[in-house]
């Protein structure tokens, strides 16, 4: 399984003196562009093509804090697809407990706006569904 | 039903030339803070009190984008609340569209760790509760 | 003067308990667009008539600390103008004390990248130098 | 010289396509807190043993643009140092052209708030200091 790594900031954390928990949503991000870039589907590229992929869905559940320094490890790997959407799973563990666990759901669109088969686009994320 | 309003600043907008997904959970916090801070239940207070009250859950699902200068009408509303978790309700609306649905869940916690029954600390919630 | 509101924001707290520094810099932005605003310059129509405003220096002076719930008043003016270079200057209050001083210096292109004299958009910028 | 790397995550991108100003004073954070590790003072170490180190004042001059992706190098430098303040420089370059230069002025507090001289703290930063 893919994972990442994000070494907290300090400007990352809110004064009950914890990683503020909107920052986990963006450290999911910089997981999925790296893994995207890992299986040879880089973002950049699917701008520079003409294409755009909102976020549809996002959802993320606490399990423990993290603070300053920390390392947090995200392992991301693909929940399931249908023809137009796309389903991430995220977890995240530091020092060993699994701090936060989550997804996020993708489309991905023309530049009219017109849904496009993600299968069209990246046909080798099918090999990495997993059950 | 509370509406609490959040006008879209340019370092919240991304490259898509949108607001960032991310920041609409910053969003739902600000609303969150200015709901609790109407109904008697300041976060402020909660915390000089001793008190913390983490999140446990976030989900949001995007409708439409939203930009710079946009004016964002936040809804909140208690949905619903067992002995220890309390869950709110939001909905965003931008130039008559639904943008965003979202809800979160939390706990209150006291110096300890020790959950604490969210009516000891905030009675008035029950009388908020949405059907 | 003109005078913009901030209210501190829990996700602009970091760990020792007070805003993050680098959040001053965005509400420069903010008090900034709200300046351009009250004196029929917005930033909006600026880029919706096809130029930008790159920053080209920003610099704080941190006086005191300010936390969540807190509100910050900050004052906008312009500092100085040559052809094409802009400076503003900014004063931010919190509970009667001075948190902050700083300035923010701007320059106008076309979408080619020229340099576009700041008189030629905004005559109305002259009026406002401040001594 | 010290060197850090920063890629530049979606999220700290604009609607005009690049990397938003105020990040780079973040960038700044995050280089500085790698540096203070190098050297064996770590700024985790000096808050668990009770000081603190306001930022006083920052500086940044904006050269170029950089967008998602790009990989930003930052040296980091002691400027200067009186008793009681400590001044670093930076300089970020990205695909080899110089696109940040800035500086930042710290103090050393105890938790009475009284200034600490920063030799008391870290001796080995005056070796640092370059000319």
């Amino acid at each position: 399984m893919f994972v990442y790594r994000h070494k907290v900031n300090y400007y990352e954390t809110d004064r009950m003196g914890v990683t503020h928990h909107s920052n986990y949503i963006r450290f999911m991000e910089e997981a999925r562009v790296a893994f995207l870039d890992s299986i040879g589907a880089s973002y950049s590229m699917l701008e520079s093509d003409g294409y755009i992929s909102p976020v549809v869905e996002v959802n993320g559940r606490f399990k423990h804090t993290t603070t300053f320094d920390d390392v947090i490890e995200i392992s991301v790997c693909i929940k399931s697809a249908t023809t137009f959407k796309l389903k991430l799973g995220y977890e995240m563990h530091c020092n060993g407990k699994l701090v936060f666990e989550g997804y996020s759901l993708h489309c991905f669109l023309d530049k009219a706006g017109k849904p496009i088969p993600f299968d069209d686009l990246y046909p080798q994320f099918r090999a990495q569904i997993q059950a």
